[in-house]
């Protein structure tokens, strides 16, 4: 219970937020102040009562986390951190100008954001992951998420749901603004609380219901939420039924039409007066906005003992009008994220015979848990594929840090963004095909600048008798649209342990592994140093007359394609092109006028973004002769050799490419 | 109630189909038989005593549907297609081979498949489809969709449950083969039928029970979920309690560890009579494949009044081994999806005044809808953002062919697929930057060869404000890597509305159009004609020094650039590439050697997989120098031409690459 002074002064503060949002949002000629005013008392609520962190130490790692899962009211969340006291007026009425952080969507150029959101249904699935990281660490926060009701309609939602039960995350609260209004009408349910009571109950969540609108029972149904019974860890969902547009006059509040649509300015003053009369208690002047900023300089490690930490209005408590509320204390056991432990020692532990056929797979599976022993912040996740990713290696050594997030890719990806956010380092392995699934969240992880690390298996057509739905030959052309991404397609076990190393120590943004099924020689001595962008030259000689750009299975055709062409004495360079993105262009030119400007491409990719694309575009200024060969065909079961066959991206192939390109020069010269 | 004559010859066939499950995936040293074997008795009962369809016409519109969602089970599609009379056991035993039909999952190949399966969690979205269009054209057949339990983990099965919950739609029967066993593992909920149970009636569905591997229990469970209650139509789920790998021994039975494992030729033999003990009816001999074709040459518009059709093992009415079912019957308004009335006579209708600024989702929706009175199959599929794509337009004159999915792109693009398959021609509408939603069902499409049509809107850092996670620039780069897949991005009114008449008579594959928030002058007379894989030159001259390819938004750049250059006495051809895959190379090559062999590219779109891109890869061994302006950086809000800007695609931009083109030319010459 809070007392009357603690209610009013959280309904004024409802009632503030209100008044920016619409501010700022008319002053910006867009947004959505009606979705905003629908969630203005949870949120009120949630950051001047419920939640508990270091206002002056956003990274404290005991900080209760809040995202925002229906992004687009991010002026909320804006006005919010203005009454927090960290961002100004002036700011915030620079909403979605271009030299502002305070975009559209929460993105990652808002100091206060958790997550980049804006794709909906993607929130709980971090917030999962924010809470996975506080069990794994033992650390105290608790995770708030906020849904709209629109976005319940996206699977993701339920696939974070199922996973929240199974690992009985009593630490994850999501709060769903239940006001029945999508962008273009009523929702599936509308206001039929009962049936999204039902459908989380069934997921075995404990439902809490509340009037959106009442500060008072939003207060009182925070703390229930906190308490949860610890003989039934459950996860914990508070269906607030609200109003989209609450406090604006009837022709707005509770009606279709109104989504995504700023006031406009002529009308402002008297919107804001209407205001005024809807909250008796908050006439004319409007309040200012109350600076709650505290001095809370203790930092995490100092601090385990401590009790006291930043200003938050309690009311239970109150002993004045901003009393101080405990930080929730960590365990000793607690680990911090930033109790990093990341030397490198690894490379010494490659130990691989050349010419020993294993799978890339395999070696990642191997990388991954050498890499584990000497940094704890490695988590693996799975999608019930572990023993075909080899992940299950990892799990065997780590069940502790291994999350199996079953047949649900969406979730998994979004769960390994919360963690990552959380100071995890999280490696996301399932066959390539099917982070397909996963587009929309890797692409928000690229949004939030996510150190998101991705790992395909079973890429390209060389898989063989599954057949084309079991196919990644897609991915390399996604991932490579991510800003910021990076990619490696290793061809051998030694390679491919170095590219895990890499991808473990790169910490700026989404990485992606591309393995493959089949087992290949390992080539490379274990000593050799690969690079983040790098390419290797297996082949070369004085007398090169094409130069064949390889990588992953391909590398393996091209290389018996030299076998072939040295016993009819035609000599052409052998490149390993492991690492896709950044292009190692400068080594590629050089490599391509060494060899007389022709230059093969070969992947196991289709066409459309894949290597040969690339190096296209990188050299297409070279004058430069160039054969790219590629997946066109729609594929079909079969074995390997005569799917690589049949998309003629096999030796066969290269060699007749590279006897064209010879003809073709010899008509030339 | 069936016979024990009908239980002996169903359980009989569950035998057989074991039997030959093991035998062809033995024979090709891979395959799933474990996942088979647990849903043997489910499909004997389904295909041979509840399914109604005229064994000897695939394409009656009357004959129920089934889906093999669980695609990895698909040697039992296969096993019950040669019971069935239509493949023969040779056939069978080339099962995975590279000259088969019958590929690893289900594809497009196999003459008898519904649709591509093998990535989970999308047969139910394409069931939900298949029934819907059942609904519009009032024809009787129902939709099976056999799931695995597993890959109810993802979350478009709950998009697809809360679909048909939401239409009502009681023609679609699900049936869950929970046999407990993932890959790697248990799932989350095990045997816990209850938690299904309160899953599936918490969306909505009436739920049913049963054991899986009672064939008499299975046979009158399908019955009761046949008879729905008319004043409450909800769709039906079956869940069938079941066991991995079913008939086997109990070091296989219910264990995991077999998932995706063949068994050794070695010890077939043994299996096969290990086997025979277990079902003690069916000793040896192995009973013959009993031919069950019939004569039903009847057709369906001449049947609209028969009411006897194919063989079918009923068992309540049996007077004989293979009694005669009556099929369903169709309504007397019923209309079959060959009732095309695919006539253009649109092309009269496009009346866009020169200049007029209409942005081009708007001319979508126009043309869209002026097309859906033409062409009665013409259908669209909306995510709750009507108002935006304008696909509202379409909903405004044809409201019952209009689908609003709510915010659940993979199961509207998996309803979608479900409706071509039965003869719609749906247009999916969303954000482009949704679509991201449903790559996988994308992909899955692309395999089954299904023209699947997809508009994507809001292209582009020209959205403005809204930000990155609200800007598609990803879609061309992923749509061109599906097979036979078509792309356009018109720049105008009248080329929208042309790409859009073009994409609805395209019935080989998947097609996309790419369209933009702002409103762009109208640059095209009326009369002007489009094609798949065509541009337009805009601008040229016989002095132009450059040729600059844009397409979409940057058309309008490009024009803009062309007046300032023109304004310097320099001249450039312009040319609009609305036709993006195909590419129109052979156009494109001739105009670049027209232009000094200098050409300039400009898109809306990330680098990596674009225009860009593509273009390179065609002219690489033009010798030509080409300047590529994509989007690199990651973008954020900000007023439109602020962006075009920032990612250097705008018209400033454009000069800058034909003046430094051109100093480049002059050091040169």
């Amino acid at each position: 219970m809070i007392n009357e002074t603690a209610r009013i002064t959280l309904a004024q503060r409802a009632y503030q937020l209100r008044v920016d949002v619409l501010r700022a949002t008319t002053a910006a000629g867009s947004g959505h102040p009606t979705s905003c005013l629908s969630a203005a008392d949870i949120i009120a609520v949630l950051f001047f009562n419920a939640m508990q962190f270091d206002l002056d130490d956003f990274k404290n790692p005991c900080n209760d986390r809040f995202i925002l899962s229906k992004g687009h009211a991010a002026p909320l969340l804006y006005a919010v951190w203005k009454q927090l006291g960290k961002i100004s007026d002036q700011e915030l009425m620079q909403l979605r100008t271009f030299d502002s952080n305070l975009e559209g969507h929460p993105a990652s150029r808002f100091p206060y954001h958790e997550a980049a959101t804006g794709s909906l249904g993607q929130g709980l699935s971090v917030g999962v992951g924010m809470a996975l990281a506080a069990r794994a660490d033992q650390l105290p926060y608790k995770t708030y998420v906020l849904l709209g009701d629109g976005e319940l309609a996206e699977g993701s939602n339920w696939e974070a749901a199922e996973l929240a039960h199974h690992y009985k995350l009593e630490n994850v609260v999501a709060i769903v603004d239940i006001n029945r209004l999508g962008q273009t009408g009523e929702t599936s349910t509308g206001h039929d609380l009962a049936r999204y009571q039902q459908k989380f109950a069934a997921f075995g969540w404990r439902v809490l219901m509340v009037d959106g609108h009442d500060v008072n029972a939003l207060a009182n149904i925070f703390t229930e939420a906190e308490n949860c019974d610890p003989q039934n860890p459950v996860p914990t969902v508070i269906l607030a039924q609200t109003y989209k547009g609450f406090g604006l006059d009837q022709t707005i509040e509770n009606q279709p039409g109104f989504h995504g649509k700023a006031l406009p300015k002529a009308g402002l003053s008297g919107i804001l007066q209407e205001l005024t009369k809807r909250f008796p208690g908050f006439n004319e002047p409007l309040p200012e906005p109350v600076i709650l900023a505290r001095t809370c300089t203790e930092q995490y490690h100092a601090t385990q003992n401590a009790s006291t930490y930043c200003a938050i209005e309690s009311g239970s408590e109150s002993t004045g009008p901003f009393p101080v509320r405990a930080l929730r204390q960590a365990s000793p056991c607690a680990k911090a994220p930033e109790d990093r432990q990341d030397e490198r020692g690894e490379q010494d532990e490659r130990a691989y015979q050349l010419g020993a056929p294993i799978a890339t797979r395999r070696a990642y599976g191997e990388a991954i848990t050498i890499l584990g022993a000497h940094n704890p912040r490695i988590v693996c996740l799975d999608g019930d594929v572990k023993n075909s990713t080899y992940s299950e290696l990892f799990e065997q050594a780590f069940p502790e840090r291994f999350f199996e997030c079953f047949i649900a890719e969406q979730n998994m990806a979004g769960m390994a963004t919360g963690l990552a956010l959380r100071g995890k380092i999280p490696f996301v392995s399932t066959f390539a095909a099917f982070l397909t699934r996963a587009c929309d969240q890797i692409r928000m992880a690229g949004v939030g600048r996510v150190p998101l690390r991705l790992v395909g298996s079973h890429a390209g057509v060389s898989i063989g008798e599954d057949g084309p739905s079991q196919m990644g030959l897609e991915d390399v052309a996604f991932l490579r649209t991510i800003p910021e991404s990076i990619i490696f397609y290793p061809c051998d076990a030694t390679s491919t342990h170095a590219c895990v190393a890499l991808m473990s120590e790169h910490h700026t943004g989404v990485s992606y592994l591309r393995t493959t099924r089949a087992a290949t020689p390992v080539i490379y001595p274990n000593e050799t140093e690969f690079k983040i962008g790098g390419c290797q030259v297996l082949r070369q000689s004085p007398n090169d007359i094409a130069c064949v750009i390889a990588a992953g299975i391909t590398v393996h055709e091209a290389l018996k394609a030299y076998d072939q062409l040295c016993a009819q004495n035609i000599f052409v360079r052998v490149i390993d092109c492991y690492g896709i993105k950044p292009l190692p262009e400068e080594a590629l030119k050089k490599h391509a006028h060494a060899c007389q400007g022709s230059v093969i491409t070969v992947e196991d990719h289709y066409r459309a973004g894949g290597l040969g694309e690339a190096i296209a575009a990188a050299l297409i200024n070279d004058k430069i002769h160039m054969t790219s060969l590629a997946v066109d065909k729609l594929p079909r079961s079969g074995k390997p050799e005569e799917l690589l066959a049949y998309e003629a991206i096999d030796a066969e192939a290269i060699c007749r490419a590279v006897l064209e390109s010879l003809r073709g020069y010899r008509a030339v010269t």
